[in-house]
């Protein structure tokens, strides 16, 4: 028996060069790629990233309406990232699971490492692998580690993951299973260790090393697939809720609506809301002081995946080209879309929760058309994982306690 | 923008009834769900599993030809499946990861809970809402539970979750999400109480209640479509490797296949080989002993998802039919299979690399053409989860220890 729809071969990227975002007129050649932002316009206060540009009247005819043969995986859309050079795990392709009344909620704990950051370190251990790099370097204590250390670990390289304190519990094991290199150190030693590292063994840092976040030139190109997949399925939405971090999922995810409209298949792009810890927030910071990136000071927050002190540009970006609004929300309202989610079947992560809680607060009277929130990541990775109590034992013959309990009484 | 491509109404199931494993004339009407075997043919010693007929000449042409507008779940395949009446997660669709020389792992980790078993309780659960009942009842310490209890908070059922000491630590924080009752009781008596809370308060049964292994009779029709999927990407394979427990895993990839033949679009079904703990084993005792089900004692093993001491005929069907082998695997390969999986980017339970054990050990000599391996759930779900030392804070100061970590020293 043969098979039934041939795999096609990957097909080539079309990327072209980097580009500033601080001057788009500013270009670099592909490689090597820009791990420290835009080296010409960066400022001593504020780093401008670099992107990725392409091709576009080369995309191939067909590519979003193909439907692929194999279901999942970046390779469906080479053309429009950068070089994959480093093996798959069948990243995105996650579903989007309805909850009713045109809201849809993007699973994202469906990834290989069961979070979004499997699009990003898809990308950025490519990266490596054509920079001729023998490893990589990341400073996470949760899902980008695990995910790079994943990445890492398929390709080949070594894995040094600079972690911290307050890691949640199960990290440590996903990571050695990996066979990722751990340095917990204090919080504020992290960066400056990353960069020694970078330059002592050479190693690729698939994290942010400059005062304002720039992060990886090619990262965030890896979430555009969300955009891609989101279109496939429901066309453009009214509108898509997302937990901000450093906005890099943001900007990718603006991005590849942005390109959907240049390549002519898209008229217009989803109005984009951020959904930031109000603890924190530097990208609401950044807009309502109409400066492209700034730093806050951090509270007391439970979403620890996305309680940045430091914004980026590129969050910045997304909002404005997209006419959207950043959004603080509150631990109380994540915990209670976190339960939403679950009564839905969906048990996430509560910095994942943000996007819902995010449309929740809004109201979703201020929107019109279908609303996509994304949920980041899987509720395994939660710190207070093992804070709740167990259940208790029951005698099986204390029939009145059985009762008691399964009546909810 | 309107949609690219039009969500197809979901197909109606062309289930026409249920029919005993134990003698195929004996046939009963599609409701109620049998969920303790076939009454006729069960006997005191060995009780026979019901299973759901189909009309197949009404199979709509293009079924395993036309790439659906949705990715996943088991919408796609509703004609060939019991109906679906609670509302899916887009359970399926998981990814085939090439480990080389012909060798595919269908990563089961990437479903709605992120096991293998969203595939079953997607249909256990329409079968518990078309049958009226108002809750479900599920005796579990892991993967099957959370499953159960994730789409029955979607379906808007209560679930009671009976457990045993010994569960894994995030599996209460898994099951407290979803809203479900946890009856920590000892072992044994596991069974008698799911009876006895069937009996009281009419919840339905997605948990075996027979002395040999019936479950479910709509259940096992979930897992055909990881046949299904197989199928599209890689036409047949030349053998496929199981985690097995019951055996309902193994009868449905196996029925998945068969029905193919019947639809004239395979011309055979791949070699099925069952992957138990050598501490237990009663598929293999089953074979070795030429009866349908038997019961073993079961030793010390880490592989808590599939130590199963009682088997079912199911197992035996599969790998007579298929012409397959019982293989038993010791903890000590499924823990090299598991490092093997996460060198290549995958972490997975113990329980769910003894599928890779299992072809490890037969040694690949033995099977001529593409192979797959089924990894069953993911590595949060271990009981051993927390065991391994955490690593250890390291003096950003001190370069020579950093150096040391990072060189591997």
């Amino acid at each position: 028996m043969t098979s039934q729809v041939s795999p096609s071969a990957s097909q080539a990227s079309l990327a072209i060069g980097q580009r500033s975002l601080g001057d788009p007129s500013v270009r670099f050649p592909l490689w090597p790629p820009l791990t420290s932002g835009c080296p010409v316009t960066s400022t001593d206060s504020v780093s401008y990233p670099v992107e990725v540009d392409y091709a576009y009247d080369e995309v191939p005819a067909g590519l979003f309406t193909t439907a692929p043969g194999r279901p999942r995986g970046h390779e469906r859309w080479a053309p429009l990232l950068p070089p994959l050079r480093a093996p798959g795990l069948g990243e995105g392709g996650t579903p989007l699971v309805p909850l009713g009344d045109g809201l849809w909620i993007k699973d994202e704990s469906r990834n290989p490492t069961w979070s979004h950051k499997d699009r990003i370190n898809r990308v950025t251990v490519s990266a490596a692998v054509g920079a001729g790099a023998q490893g990589i370097v990341v400073a996470s204590s949760g899902n980008h580690g695990a995910s790079a250390a994943a990445y890492a670990a398929r390709a080949g390289l070594r894995c040094v993951v600079i972690g911290s304190a307050g890691r949640p519990p199960a990290v440590d094991a996903f990571l050695r299973a990996y066979g990722a290199v751990v340095l917990p150190v204090p919080e504020d030693a992290r960066w400056p260790l990353l960069r020694r590292i970078v330059e002592r063994f050479g190693y690729h840092p698939v994290s942010n090393v400059t005062p304002t976040h720039t992060g990886h030139a090619f990262g965030p190109e890896g979430y555009k697939t969300l955009a891609y997949e989101i279109y496939t399925e429901l066309g453009v939405p009214a509108a898509v809720f997302l937990p901000t971090g450093y906005g890099e999922l943001l900007f990718g995810v603006w991005k590849g609506f942005a390109e959907l409209v240049t390549l002519g298949l898209a008229d217009r792009v989803p109005r984009l809301y951020s959904c930031e810890p109000e603890a924190g927030g530097p990208l609401a910071a950044a807009v309502r002081d109409g400066v492209p990136a700034t730093r806050v000071p951090v509270g007391e927050t439970a979403a620890y995946a996305i309680d940045c002190a430091v914004g980026g540009y590129r969050g910045v970006v997304a909002l404005r080209e997209s006419g959207g609004h950043p959004l603080l929300v509150s631990d109380q309202r994540m915990a209670a879309a976190r339960a939403e989610l679950a009564r839905a079947g969906l048990w996430a992560e509560l910095s994942a929760a943000a996007g819902l809680a995010g449309y929740r607060q809004l109201g979703q009277a201020v929107v019109e058309g279908p609303v996509v929130c994304v949920s980041t990541s899987s509720g395994f990775k939660d710190r207070d994982l093992l804070d709740s109590a167990v259940a208790a034992d029951v005698d099986p013959e204390d029939w009145a306690e059985v009762e008691r309990r399964v009546g909810g009484g």
